[in-house]
């Protein structure tokens, strides 16, 4: 049966798959080491007693059959792509754990009252084509023909980037999975921020998902030499320089978060006047209205800014998403869950700044999230660290979530029979 | 003989050699492009009557005897690289304004009382290696060998680079010139600034060009989850961004030019905090202790804005230069050539802002420089624009020139003999 330390030896076996030199990790979309993770996963997933598939978008896909074949699904998932010069256990830890519980519950021998699958999406960060949850939102349906003709930094389209993983575009619709095929959607994450960590424990219950909006920022100026006198200058680093600190300002006092995280200037040459700068915008917070006042509020500040220095400023959203809410039954569970693996009796619920594949699974089904202590909440980040003790409570946990919910389903049905049975009177 | 609207079909000619699509322009040092446009420079320097030679460091070398083989030479030159993006007249007009009055004094049949010599200097921008001027410090006989490790965009080191284009980075030292085989070295250039064409002159005297100090700045924070709290971010491209403004504010202050005009963010992702940032600063003024005492203050107040962020700073020069002064007597000659060409009997003088090989070959031998007008005074971008009419008074301005230092060279060498005559009295 797979350990906690099982689990950490295969989140270094991940590890090794990667685009970047010198162990740092980079694993991004419809990479060779995509298709190299997949194949870890699946015969993992065979080990554990799941039927295997790769679907129509690449995420790599296991079920194991409830009480009897066919029976709507329990899909516990998470991702495991990676930023650039990424830790090791974002997402993938969730996919481990997943497998593992699927495990435990194929050999205890408990006929389940729904089936159970496992999804290890492709695509979470977006990284290579600049849109997250490619890999979750072909499950959920939500996929946007648009995204074809998106392309990566080597100027290759995301429509070509499936051919050369061969997979066929047209074929995108056969990813998508219908509500009446699921029962909910169960994710357990490390918690990138520090909430755990300084109150020291080990797991917590997430409330809801803050919903993101993203921008790509254009601002031009004139390009000249760097001798140029002032009175000449068009400079547009200069000028988003400005920009940026008052995003950080308006979102501060807005109780937002703001990540000015990617940022590239033309021509980039020291002895020249950047001519050209654009940046991405990534806001979240818990509040939509909040954070769409405060949109607002920065695109007239920085429209002023470049009005003074002579810059224009044009912006798109590339990314938009709604807080996701967790649902109370399955937010139960997970609590349940964590009461039984030796937790708090009323454990902590956390509201998460981070983006998840639940996100977008929350358009096809209920969500319910496992949040996991990470060392100092860093994440992103080559020192992302658990500890084995961490991962052994949030197996037992993970698994506990799902027996609760096949009790509360069990009692459900037998609700729903009796209200059947109730309506023919 | 070469026209002026032959003058500009070269420059067009040239342009086509370019590493960058889209008939965007980039000629870097050592790169095929260099191999190509010093094959065409030695072309039209033959054709002119010059004997030709690419001397140890990839400058191409064209030689008019003067009255006797083996006489001391007049140096003409500029360069034939570019910034990315880049017009096609910076450097390049010099350039071919040397050939083209080389070629005129070669036919004219005069003998002149020192050798003519042109350089097409392979690198001034420094575009490729982040150190400019390295074509001209080559034959000024100022290389360092520190340079040889100094790496491209594509980790590929300067020592490997001059393999690659055929030289031997061992033989260096040929290329280095003495002062005794020079009388001095004569520069044609686009004014890049606008004095020239606000007060409506196709020609100017150089007094003396700026002293820039460069700089290689990093800061370094941590990369996080996007999502993390204000409380534990340390974000190096809002930490950048206010010293960026600071830069701004301070260079202004001290009537100095300051140019960020490369940056680059790590790891640079849509949902990562900037973890590095590495800049560079160009500073630039016509005091050198002004410029000096400027960035003290720049580097204290940049480290007060990153300990106030939890950030680290480090910064190292990458390039200083002092202002370099014209010498009076080739101020006078390039005076001279601007009046006989029908300028104003007293042409109007100019500081550059801009660096040119000029200062690299003062530490070898005197220098002048003639400035051309360009539209706007723009430069270093595609819109860098020279008219027909300006090229051909600069043609003939820069062979009055170099006549009116054969005049002077004359008289002094009678002054010589007449005071070598004295002391044997």
């Amino acid at each position: 049966m797979t350990t906690a330390a099982d689990i950490l030896d295969r989140c270094d076996e991940l590890a090794r798959h990667s685009s970047l030199p010198n162990g740092l990790i980079e694993r991004v979309y419809l990479s060779p080491e995509h298709a190299a993770v997949n194949a870890l996963a699946a015969e993992w997933m065979t080990a554990a007693g799941l039927a295997t598939w790769q679907d129509a978008a690449g995420n790599q896909c296991g079920r194991l059959e409830g009480a009897t074949p066919g029976l709507p699904a329990l899909l516990l998932g998470s991702h495991l792509d990676t930023v650039p010069a990424a830790g090791r256990y974002d997402g993938i830890l969730g996919v481990l754990l997943a497998i593992a519980v699927a495990e435990r519950l194929a050999q205890s021998g408990r006929p389940l009252p729904f089936a159970l699958e496992v999804a290890a999406f492709g695509d979470e960060e977006g990284t290579r084509f600049g849109t997250t949850l490619l890999g979750s939102r072909a499950l959920a349906g939500t996929w946007q023909n648009e995204w074809w003709g998106r392309l990566d930094a080597n100027g290759v389209s995301l429509d070509a980037a499936y051919r050369a993983f061969g997979l066929d575009p047209a074929l995108i619709g056969e990813a998508a999975r219908t509500p009446v095929e699921l029962i909910g959607y169960l994710e357990a994450h490390i918690e990138q921020g520090a909430v755990l960590d300084d109150a020291g424990l080990a797991l917590g219950v997430v409330s809801s998902i803050a919903g993101a909006r993203r921008f790509q920022v254009v601002i031009e100026g004139a390009a000249r030499h760097s001798g140029t006198p002032w009175a000449l200058r068009r400079d547009a680093l200069a000028g988003a320089s400005e920009v940026i600190l008052a995003i950080e300002r308006i979102a501060r006092e807005a109780d937002l978060i703001g990540t000015v995280g990617h940022l590239a200037l033309f021509p980039d040459a020291v002895n020249v006047i950047p001519g050209r700068v654009e940046f991405s915008l990534d806001l979240r917070g818990e509040f939509d209205p909040q954070r769409d006042r405060a949109w607002a509020l920065i695109e007239q500040t920085a429209e002023q800014i470049c009005e003074r220095r002579g810059l224009t400023l044009t912006s798109v959203q590339t990314h938009g998403a709604p807080a996701a809410h967790c649902s109370p039954h399955l937010r139960a569970a997970v609590a349940t869950g964590i009461r039984l693996a030796g937790g708090e009796s009323s454990p902590t619920t956390l509201f998460s700044m981070a983006g998840h594949d639940a996100m977008a699974i929350a358009a096809l089904t209920d969500i319910g999230m496992l949040f996991v202590r990470c060392l100092g909440g860093v994440s992103h980040h080559p020192d992302e660290s658990v500890t084995e003790a961490d991962v052994a409570v949030a197996l037992d946990a993970f698994e506990a979530a799902v027996l609760a919910l096949a009790d509360q389903y069990d009692a459900d049905e037998m609700d729903s029979e009796y209200d059947a049975r109730a309506a023919l009177r």
